[in-house]
């Protein structure tokens, strides 16, 4: 590993200790960093989509899990479903504050509407037909729409396979395209939870936080038909019975082991350009944290008197919370860190390297100056039209997208934009279903006003005539002539309503122009000016396209130059990252440092029986009576409950399965900590360190306090 | 190490893993395991006293110190020279808050009163001599009175030799005695010390803490007169030259390296038998903790409205606290821990052994019984005088220990009672002139009001008569009746005046009875019944003296039985522990762990610019700018402040020097952990560290902030 580490300031992006989320296929090319590390399974196993343990690995969309048993059982964190527990509860039968058993299969209950599991079946590079002999000769909007309709076809007859959702996803800055084929189940059903004290225990406190204490699990069950097809719910369905399942390890974890984790990573950073670096950081998230932090003001100040609008924007302000946690943690970390230095750096590196050869001159020189000036070309205008975005109310956004579909429902479904075909639709169904949910009036006005009143003070040149035309908005309007305004649309509008909502999925163009709906008659008088913008920004987007897939190309042959395996960026498909569990030498403060695991003794000691420490009565009792069952680990004088270890995660790896150097299942990722999160852009070793539920704690948890004894049978628990 | 480990819970004050606190002569011994935690020197250069490094290693009578230059500098902890400083302090020149740096030799300025430096130049031992063949056939009063006149003769012959001074120290329980002879150093002058926002930066809040980040150093240096010889202070006098001094080390400490501290241990207690154990923990400690917490209170509400009082009791109040927190983590240890369980099945292997053996049997078995009979007779005595002992007003402490020595000053020296003897008369005067800077008559009436009520509260049989009528106290008076009787106290004695108190130090027997004040003449009349009660504690002290010893020859013979080296309790005589720089693996709370060392970092992050935190704004814009000259520290990424080690340290190693594997000086030892507290009864090697000052901090804050660049000189830093 030394070799690695020489190349340590030039190295971002590429192999070094424990960084690196791989695609199954490249984990014999960093075989022996994998010995090294105590893996003993043979990397070519770890390759094999269908084959154990990669088969028993699945994504929740947005989320990782993994099968536990032959019966379609799936663990995940309690975080990933969080709105199926609250889908179920009542305030008479509050799941989440008392958690969920299913006595029996029977006794299983839906998940929350639009779950799913998907089961990757098979990968392939696609690249060549993506970008065909003919699509490679095009440039601008031209190509974008030619690779568009390359991937639609692809996947089109991906899908022929009933049952299968696919999608083409974009490697290496899209230089490389995969075809991803995965089972789509449907029929998605709740098993157990834990109670929230013990799921959500911390809570935003405890959030991207070490010290950790937090039993973030929690079990679904993948239904099928009774012919063992992907099918919607129905009470005659089975359970799915995997190709494989993980198989629990019977030996604890230990301070320094192996372990790998299985999931689909969100998106990383890390191949970027220093002046996306500097974009980013310096205007892109400084705005948005200002933006969001405005916006939870707003949210907090309406939902303070009303309690339904509280409920109901529960979970955006959970989100716009963790958001600002973790963009804060990325600004303070970018603002100690010579990062844009040191990435400059290497991309001088990199331009030195391409300049002093010939043949790399000719290949590679004229994008490294396009790209620049693309990207250039793209950040201003993101600036310029940031405020214009933000001030469309959300019943414009939905207006907009649905008159879209009606329009493009107007073709046939292969010449349909991506996301307007006929796969789509359920989707919109299910978005303008969950409106119900999700969405208060007051809560939207006020924050129409705030965006309006801002976008109102840009000088009119840099405001859009044809958004002002369509909305009313006049040059030197008041807060209160703008808040008149919003009345008047909110008024007149019938958006608020599921039924109208519903109806403008299946509408067509000519429907849409009679309405007198205020959102609707503004989607269509903006609709030219909308796709004009949108070409605009393809044909913008074809050639960065071409120069990005350009740049990362002369990327890549440069680190290859130098011996070093590369991985590409996150896109939400299937990663594996290994590592090892480990405390870290600095910790909270000067003079600390963190513990591998914590134990429950820290759990009690946190527990205030209030808010978000509130553990249950029965467990604190359990941990009194020190009823460790067969789960107490000596080297820690008590039950572990979480650990840190060095494995390279992100957004997506939320419930990843976690197996040791035999493949055996040792617990959950569910976390990273707030002075790493940067390493999504800046990977940093001394840094970075995952959090995962030890699974000691979860057996212990549904062993001696939630009785979950069934299902500790089902995963072989005897 | 194994075998010792094999034998963990029943070896409580014998080998393991960097428990000991060795006497020089024994390493030798430990030889294997010194050299397995990697020191490089050979053992038996260590175990002569007038040789490097032993001969540079000196006490300060309840601290530790070390020469590190050849001119008689001593290097020890700011909290050692406290008094020093504030002796030398005024308003207008606050040495305490602005710390000193003595220009040159001549700006040096004599320390506390009483200050002395010892230099140990010879221990021998002298068992035989004290308990010579006919002690040995005595028993009670009289054996005790045998061997503290065997004693006195012996210090006497050794003190013959000028500028020395003599003492028998006993060791293993009074199994074995040393004569320890030490030139008495009693010019000593302040040379340097920060300012207390350094030398006790974190103050109280951060005592027995960790993280830590004191710059707990001062230096001191020897004089003598221009002959070489001990003098008190005298302009004429010069620089003592000694036999050796410490070098510092090149190369910075690093996480592992060995370590060692040289120096005086005051008392460890874990030879002890369970029931010492038992009574300690369960009623001494809780007992005084409550007295003493009263106590703080009762000063604390006196000095609120008497700023003059407050400085007075400024070091008391220091005392209190810092023994509170002490005793309050032991009991919270002891309260957490099986120790006395463990004690005891330790003593009951113990009694297996001596009696499955008829020569062990004969040898102690009578012993072990007698012990016990005649400790709990000493506990039921000191509870009965617990109350009557507290409830004596200072001064007539005073009265009674100067009539004592008046009484004993009519009998030839030699036959005086050890303490009271001409070699002690300096104490005296020390005593009693002190007091003009600690005693304040509003205070002593609080204390004496809360102590008398108390005392007034028994049942009049647990009173003592000859107290009561001496005192003047009455059965059922109330506390305005105590207070104006105690009023009448104060407004009649003259010992309130420096010049009536050293009066008396010359002062007859006949001088005392013709006395007119109150605490005088109640110290005559109780003088009968004290030195009867003296007799009593003395024949059975006799008794204990010699069972006690038997016990430890039984204990020793068992443990060396099993192959173990065994090491005597601390007690104040020049010891050496070895260890290792080590964080620990558990932290303050669960989850963290402590790193190693502290930094510059840390203790920015600290400073609050008041009171405890008072960094010194020079320092602190020293860090800010990294000014971190030759200290900075790779590994730490700043330059070190404090370091954790697992040396074996209590009370009186403050100050003892810390030597790497080469001998070479690499800071000063000055605290334990509260978790840790407890080690002086039953040592823990998972919970005890040491904490050092590290010597590069002492470097760089010399160096870039203190500009003490003759001492730097004079310690060899060019």
């Amino acid at each position: 590993m030394k070799k690695t580490l020489l190349v340590l300031a030039l190295a971002s992006g590429f192999a070094m200790a424990d960084e690196g989320m791989w695609m199954p296929q490249q984990l014999p090319d960093i075989a022996n960093e994998l010995k090294a590390a105590g893996l003993e399974l043979d990397p070519a196993n770890l390759t094999k989509l269908t084959e154990f343990p990669m088969a028993a690995i699945v994504s929740l969309g947005g989320c990782s899990a993994s099968f536990v048993s032959p019966k379609g059982l799936v663990a995940t964190n309690h975080h990933c479903i969080y709105n199926s527990i609250a889908h179920n509860s009542t305030p008479e039968n509050d799941l989440l504050t008392n958690g969920f058993l299913a006595a029996s299969l029977a006794d299983e209950v839906p998940a929350a509407p639009g779950s799913r599991i998907y089961v990757t079946k098979a990968v392939d590079n696609v690249t060549a037909q993506v970008i065909d002999a003919a699509t490679a000769k095009l440039s601008g909007k031209k190509r974008v729409d030619a690779i568009e309709t390359n991937q639609k076809q692809l996947i089109a007859d991906c899908e022929q396979d009933q049952g299968h959702r696919c999608r083409v996803a974009a490697y290496y800055g899209s230089l490389e395209y995969y075809l991803i084929k995965q089972l789509e189940i449907k029929d998605v059903r709740l098993v157990h939870a834990p109670a929230e004290g013990v799921g959500k225990f911390g809570g935003d406190t405890d959030n991207w936080m070490w010290p950790r204490h937090t039993g973030d699990y929690g079990f679904l069950r993948a239904y099928v038909s009774p012919q063992g097809k992907s099918a919607d719910y129905h009470s005659d369905n089975i359970p799915y019975q995997p190709d494989h399942h993980l198989t629990l390890a019977t030996k604890g974890l230990q301070d320094g082991d192996f372990v790998m984790a299985l999931g689909y990573p969100g998106r990383t950073n890390r191949h970027r350009l220093p002046s996306e670096v500097s974009e980013t950081f310096q205007w892109s998230y400084p705005t948005t944290v200002q933006q969001f932090t405005d916006n939870l003001a707003i949210i907090n100040r309406v939902t303070a008197s009303n309690k339904d609008a509280e409920l109901k924007y529960a979970s955006r302000v959970a989100g716009l919370n963790n958001y600002l946690k973790n963009r804060q943690g990325m600004l303070d970390s970018f603002a100690n860190s010579d990062f844009l230095q040191r990435k400059t750096a290497e991309h001088n590196a990199l331009k030195q390297w391409v300049n002093s050869s010939g043949d790399n001159k000719k290949a590679y020189a004229k994008d490294l100056i396009n790209i620049e000036k693309l990207l250039a070309e793209q950040h201003s205008k993101a600036r310029a039209d940031y405020a214009l975005n933000n001030a469309s109310p959300r019943l414009l956004g939905v207006a907009r997208s649905l008159y879209r579909l009606a329009q493009e429902s107007t073709k046939p479904d292969s010449e349909r934009k991506a996301g307007y075909q006929q796969r789509d639709i359920p989707r919109y169904q299910a978005f303008v279903a969950g409106m119900e949910r999700n969405f208060d009036v007051s809560i939207e006005k006020a924050l129409d006003l705030h965006n309006l009143s801002n976008y109102m003070e840009l000088p009119k040149k840099q405001r859009n005539s044809d958004f002002d035309k369509v909305m009313g908005l006049q040059d030197g309007m008041t807060n209160s002539q703008l808040s008149a305004l919003i009345d008047t649309w909110y008024n007149a509008t019938g958006l608020t309503e599921l039924s109208n909502r519903t109806a403008l999925i299946d509408s067509t163009p000519d429907q849409f122009s009679q309405s007198n709906d205020p959102f609707v008659k503004a989607a269509v008088a903006l609709y030219q000016a909308d796709l004009k913008r949108e070409a605009q920004a393809e044909e913008l987007g074809g050639k960065i396209q071409q120069a990005y897939a350009s740049y990362m190309r002369a990327k890549m042959a440069f680190m290859q130059s130098q011996g070093l395996a590369v991985y590409p960026d996150a896109n939400s498909t299937l990663r594996v990252t290994y590592g090892n569990v480990t405390g870290r030498a600095h910790g909270n403060e000067d003079g600390n440092a963190w513990a591998p695991f914590t134990t429950l003794r820290g759990l009690s000691a946190k527990a205030t029986g209030e808010g978000e420490f509130n553990a249950p009565q029965n467990q604190l009792a359990a941990i009194k009576a020190k009823n460790y069952g067969r789960y107490f680990e000596p080297a820690v004088n008590s039950v572990p409950v979480n650990y840190l270890a060095t494995l390279d995660i992100t957004g997506g790896n939320s419930g990843s399965a976690i197996l040791n150097s035999k493949g055996e299942f040792v617990g959950l990722a569910f976390d990273g900590t707030l002075d790493s999160i940067i390493s999504d852009w800046d990977y940093n070793p001394a840094n970075t360190r995952s959090i995962q539920v030890d699974l000691r704690f979860m057996l212990w948890q549904m062993q001696q306090v939630d009785n979950a004894t069934a299902l500790l049978q089902e995963m072989g628990i005897n």
